[in-house]
């Protein structure tokens, strides 16, 4: 008898009970501001990782040893930022409570502020490590309060000082920077350096990871909705995706802002597949 | 001394005071269901315009015997829909106080609500044209209300049973062709046909003329959110849309849904703007 | 507990034991002598399939009265050709055996071969409908006989003259031309004037009906691997294959040459996605 | 041993001596106001043209049957229309005094003047059969007299009044068409209507034969420096350039404006590849 | 009343008369002699200047503490390089006259020398300081002597000998390569080492800053005409551009080369457009 | 008398007899696993090269020096890898008996194994030099031994253990790794590093030298079946060639894996262009 065609991240096939880490994605980007089309994200990353292989050389792991399950994209209320951020936060959830890691592939960076809702109600103490090109730090845009440029202000207001780590920061109004540099978040700006010592610190400590790709420089990673010039190798964020998901108490976590619609090339995605899989491979093999 | 750079669709450079017309788009796909970026269109069709004429052979008449003012792009509430919705409501209404004619470049066809709120205020009476590939006509769409896919739903709870005229419409769910067939619309599928005789009906009567222009063929018009095959040629809409602006009283009218990021050829936008410049043309110089 | 991610052709989801069409995919390009990519025609089918509405006004009816499972596309032997078609055999010889009409979605064209085999064993009196804008009779295509280019060629060899009737076909060699007029093939040139008639005699016949999209114009189809200009319209096609599925007792059928690489806009996996539901619908609703 | 790589436009490989026509490419687009390009159209075509069979099922007849030779494109003085025009005309006069056509590819429309400088020393009685979409009348662009869009007015210049017909025009300015409508040239707009009766008055007239190919709808020929929307299908183009080519004294042509930039999907070119098959094998077995 | 639709790089809304900085657009790629496109890029930075912010998190500097008036693209002569360079002369030339800096932006490398002529005419002692994959030194390009690949060679008749400062060359003739080190030019191949002793020589002098974007790698800057391998990274480009606008007497500076047409992802014009503001914000905060 | 139209690499017009090294090409991508189109290469390559200059100043030598006969590309029997591979094997037997030098370009990676069994049988001691990101040591992809997935594998079984040096690789199966490291290959993963020392050990070795150019990263050379990040910039890649090509003893070579239809910039095909100049350059001045 033939079989139903299920699709998941390459490698990814055990079952929601066996399974230590969930994917799920988020295909929103209607608050996006310059260029939509991150919501084919999750279609394009689980079609094109099957351009990789299931091993790492870099870690000598494979995601053959990882208890991944793909549940693939929610449907989500398109237009509605509210509604979807209560089914990503309800998604999420369910995963908290059942004991494992929710890896969620966005759509746009605001699709994080559902998952640290979920995170911040089950780790009152969470701290969160944020690669971003962007501050995303601002009280609202355009009117809106429910936007990427706002996302980390969002979580900000849920957990407080000093519990937001910011790295590669490379773009924000001045006033976002001003705001950040009083003390309320703790921002390295341009590149990833610092982490090492950031890590030190948070041992122990319960910790949501969020990357924007867009920390990446357009040269690798030109398929975003706002590129910005000037950002880290590909290299460079595959080292510290690693470094962070060995030794950091990742609870959750996420990768977000690919958009195919901007990525003839297909190089983006590979970027994001590949980033993806060392982090999946570090977690699920601690 | 040297100018500002004033951009406009072609030729549109009198006045507002002394305009009859007034062009404005409204850059928003942020309740898009399959592929975003409608929010592009109006600078795209502004600086494509500038391959065409401003003399139609069609109507022997320019553009430039007619009085239009291009005040641009409006700057939107990306994320809310509400809020956009009443930023464009509050542009019309303005326009129409000035008692000049308002023609809105979408975006995605969710835009014409505010547009047909400020028209159904001014005038009770309005009946509304709607050339589609799509039935536009459910009670709401994965749970939103204010979707592209419900807009004309929301026009007939403005406007009741018998108002709206619809055309070219091919692809819908059973349920919308049979809510229509109930009498709530008059609705005309698969092409332009009966277009004259609903004509002759509407004489007197103010209309409010709303095109989403995949009604044409993806032959002719690729670069749109939700291509449907089986459509209208050029030629057909022309002729359509170019003898709705002679005969009926159109008191306002919209061009919705040119999508510039799958138009990697400019076909799509060279139609639009051709279209946008014989209603302009037929409108202006009765 | 949260679900893994099946992806199919828009609404078939029903089991394979209720199914009474199989669809399946078979991503195979490696003898397309100009330019590959219809190895991605049933992901991108897939894919877009939700652009659409299961519900077909033209016919009145819609997929969910269909009971149709979609097993994805097949895993094949990249590089062997021969290897290729028997797995593709093997799978419609299965779906044949279970008392269900096999639904073969392209890659090349060559896939019909596979399919047929398995078809005329079971068949011994089938006769072949083929749509395309060639001839795919050659006797060999540079040295290689399991071509493309060679497929129908192949097809007579296992069924003898008189059983293939092709329409649409405007391209191939002077002696192609010559070799079906003498009687090998039923061959209808440029359009597909005369399916009617060929309807009638094939009544009580079973029949395997083969649509190369590139029947179409390249105008509404460009993204294929040889466009062919001066092809019939969208609407031309979905009547005669409406009309095939409705009247004939195809046995099997499959859809090929869709190339995802070559449709930048979306419109031509548009145009085979709605192909393919109303070749459904009408099939599944008789 | 082993040969040089010859590119020649699909099976036209007799040497220049024995050729009745000649095929040359002119790679110019240096006074295209809109989008540029069609300096790769002569590369893209040969290359291309391999898609296509060298036999036509239309003519019955093949390009085998032919003697063409294709010498390639002409190394231009990129950034000098005079002396660009200067080596046009160079060569076509060598192909004329040879006794041979010269058949022309664009590059954009200006390029035909060269090629008209030379018929008309040779023609002093000739006429120009135009198919366009633009007038390409006007007295000067921008103060540019050597434009693409001023070619035919130089090419009245040269041979006085009644001796152009113009067919397909559907852009231009107001005094453009007036000023063919003083009788200056013979302007059929919109459509191929009355090609017949033309064709019947150039009976036994030398006749220079011009086309640009964006006479065609940009449904199926977007690929084009000024996509102008409503303009003749394919077959009615190949149906009319067969007619010309068969029926008048063509003693040289040129197809033009074919932009390969602006074709990603291949449409484009493979209908000038096949528009210029059509007529090399009308012309070459009179 | 509703306002005009004025389109500016970002930020740069002050009056003529206030302005420090005068930008404006020469829209002129007829020379190009691989592939054109160049004339869209001032559209294209405008349009896509509103992904960036005005602030600078570099210079911790912001755009709306500068005084700069952008004028948009002026209207060229398509066709004939020397009316452009002279409308380019006279516009630079009267922005001298009241004063001002004025900032092109290309087009291709060819309109640098209409306003070097300006430059040269107000500042004999001029020097340029020139940043380019390419040489530019050829004594014409197939016989054409204004062409982008001499346009260096022009600037030298202007100026003679030691005045012109190449930095980044890896392109060219051998022979430019030897005429340069005859010492007509100052020739730094492949990167931009020595420019910190070059300002420090430069100190005092007036001079004319020429920027072709494709000084850097395709990898980061692939949309331009002619992409050159082996180039500086986009943060070498920025941090030289900075030194350069904040330590040496720039009176005058372009940014030429960005091609949008190559540049579907949009990163090589966000790259030209984070350029530009560091530029800006460099010159205009002295 | 006008010429036939000979299209060749940049400068490579001497004839066969002269010659040192003969350029060939093989379009074949038949065994592509993920994404076809590197048939298009060679084409795409010759026409690019023109964007270049025959003077490499970093070797400071010209293709002017050298003497290189490009022969195209080889018409080959598409869809049976034995025959293309005879077919390969067969030319390069032809340069080999001749005394020449031949230099392929793929084309997919598998052409490799048609050069190095004509080049084994003439060189019973040959080692090969691997550059590439994957390592290509399968015993068969999903039931296929000639894959290009399995080229190198398939040279192992010619040559034996500890004759293919192979740098940059950075995916595979555990198992290839594995393989590799039990003596069978000497693999330098990731980077080029160590190539000097190899170097060192191969001279007066008859060394084979197969490129694929996805070696590079992604960010530089996106245009490719198979984009792998965190590959070698350019520049380290045109160290790395030009330094065997001097100092090994180079006795054939190929480029490989440039897919055109995805670098839609041209920046990848610029890329493969310069690297294939500065081995040409560098094999040809020796």
């Amino acid at each position: 008898m033939l079989n139903k065609n299920i699709v998941d991240y390459m490698g990814c096939d055990c079952t929601y009970e066996e399974a230590d880490i969930v994917l799920y994605g988020a295909p929103f980007d209607s608050t996006t501001s310059f260029r939509p089309g991150t919501r084919f994200a999750g279609g394009a990353i689980r079609a094109d990782s099957y351009g990789l292989e299931t091993y790492s050389p870099y870690q000598d792991r494979s995601l053959e040893e990882c208890r991944v399950f793909d549940m693939g994209d929610l449907e989500l209320a398109i237009g509605s930022s509210e509604k979807v951020l209560d089914q990503i936060e309800e998604t999420a959830g369910e995963i908290f409570r059942d004991g494992k890691l929710p890896f969620l592939i966005g759509g746009e960076h605001l699709v994080t502020l559902g998952s640290v809702r979920a995170a911040a109600r089950k780790y009152p103490d969470l701290h969160i490590l944020h690669f971003d090109a962007h501050t995303d730090l601002r009280e609202d845009y355009l009117g809106v309060e429910l936007s990427h440029a706002c996302v980390l202000r969002r979580c900000w207001e849920l957990l407080g000082d000093g519990r937001i780590h910011q790295f590669g920061i490379r773009s924000g109004e001045r006033a976002e920077f001003g705001w950040a540099r009083e003390g309320h978040t703790d921002l390295h700006p341009f590149t990833l350096e610092g982490l090492g010592e950031t890590l030190e610190k948070l041992k122990g400590v319960p910790v949501y990871f969020t990357v924007d790709l867009d920390v990446m420089d357009p040269s690798v990673f030109p398929g975003t909705g706002t590129p910005e010039p000037g950002g880290v190798s590909y290299m460079e964020l595959q080292r510290a995706v690693t470094e962070v998901c060995r030794k950091a108490e990742v609870i959750g976590c996420d990768v977000t802002e690919l958009s195919p619609p901007f990525d003839p090339t297909g190089a983006s995605t590979a970027a994001a597949c590949k980033i993806i899989r060392e982090m999946l491979i570090a977690l699920g093999t601690k």
